[in-house]
């Protein structure tokens, strides 16, 4: 937990100057109704509390992976975005994304998760708009997902495009 | 090119244990009507002729890209396949495929070509079964592709399936 160490022991003001893969967006920027004095930052640091990721994924009903996988797959991806909330000096885990990517034409965007707590106060899009802005920063030009039913309408409000020209996603299964 | 040194520099009985990263299938095999005498092989050797890569693709009227990101997302994909046909000593690149992945869960194939003139030979499959075999050893349990209209019955026939569960895939477009 070298970042959070980083930001924490220094004051607020310099924080920000020492911290590169952190980004500070207030409640009110990210659309969300928080009372004020919380703050939501993001950031692209990996070092990740894995148990603290699980609770995250745990909240929202998915099924449990191994955390050996799971560090793996994040030490492998592209891209792995997190969303805190800042509250005083205490801090907490309510949002993840990763990408994974050639590094030079795709990306493909997976495991996007909110804490249920934190949602339809406008932070998903808040997190996928940060995502996308790291994406097109690498020069990325093919941003893809694999969207559930349910949240087909909310990528679509972000501007991807389901099938577009007739392409389609295909997942393999072994016969 | 040092795998094709390698392979052409030493006799046909000693090769194979030389290079790990070739492997063989007979015309038969890969169920083609090529021409007794000529062999196709398969490697995940990424030593690849960007200009006989780009001749592939310039053969199924695919848009040029600029090899410098190519050289790019060959390095960064988790798996780069290639099929030859050897015909004495000598080989031709047919075929063509890579994955990105997050080496854990996840890998996504792009790029699958197959030169027109090998093309209704069963080739394309052959190239895919390799594909699919190399994801498999890596333990990977999630393989995905973007397909477009005119392959989606090919990738069926492979045991691929479109939006399973209703997933969809989507691309992102900026607005």
């Amino acid at each position: 937990m070298g970042f959070w160490k980083t930001w924490f022991s220094t004051s607020d003001s310099t924080a920000t100057t020492k911290t590169t893969s952190f980004e500070e967006m207030s409640a009110e920027a990210a659309g969300t109704s928080s009372p004020s004095g919380d703050r939501i930052v993001f950031s692209t640091e990996r070092d990740i509390d894995l148990y603290e990721l699980e609770e995250l994924c745990d909240a929202v009903g998915w099924s449990r992976r191994p955390l050996r996988k799971v560090k793996k797959a994040i030490e492998h991806s592209f891209l792995v975005a997190t969303m805190w909330q800042v509250r005083g000096n205490q801090r907490r885990l309510i949002g993840f994304a990763r990408a994974t990517s050639d590094h030079a034409f795709n990306a493909t965007i997976w495991d996007v998760v909110v804490h249920p707590d934190f949602q339809s106060k406008g932070l998903g899009k808040a997190l996928m708009k940060y995502v996308l802005k790291k994406l097109r920063s690498e020069e990325i030009s093919n941003v893809t997902l694999f969207a559930d039913p349910h949240v087909v309408d909310f990528y679509r409000t972000m501007g991807f495009v389901a099938d577009p020209e007739g392409i389609k996603g295909m997942f393999w299964y072994p016969h």
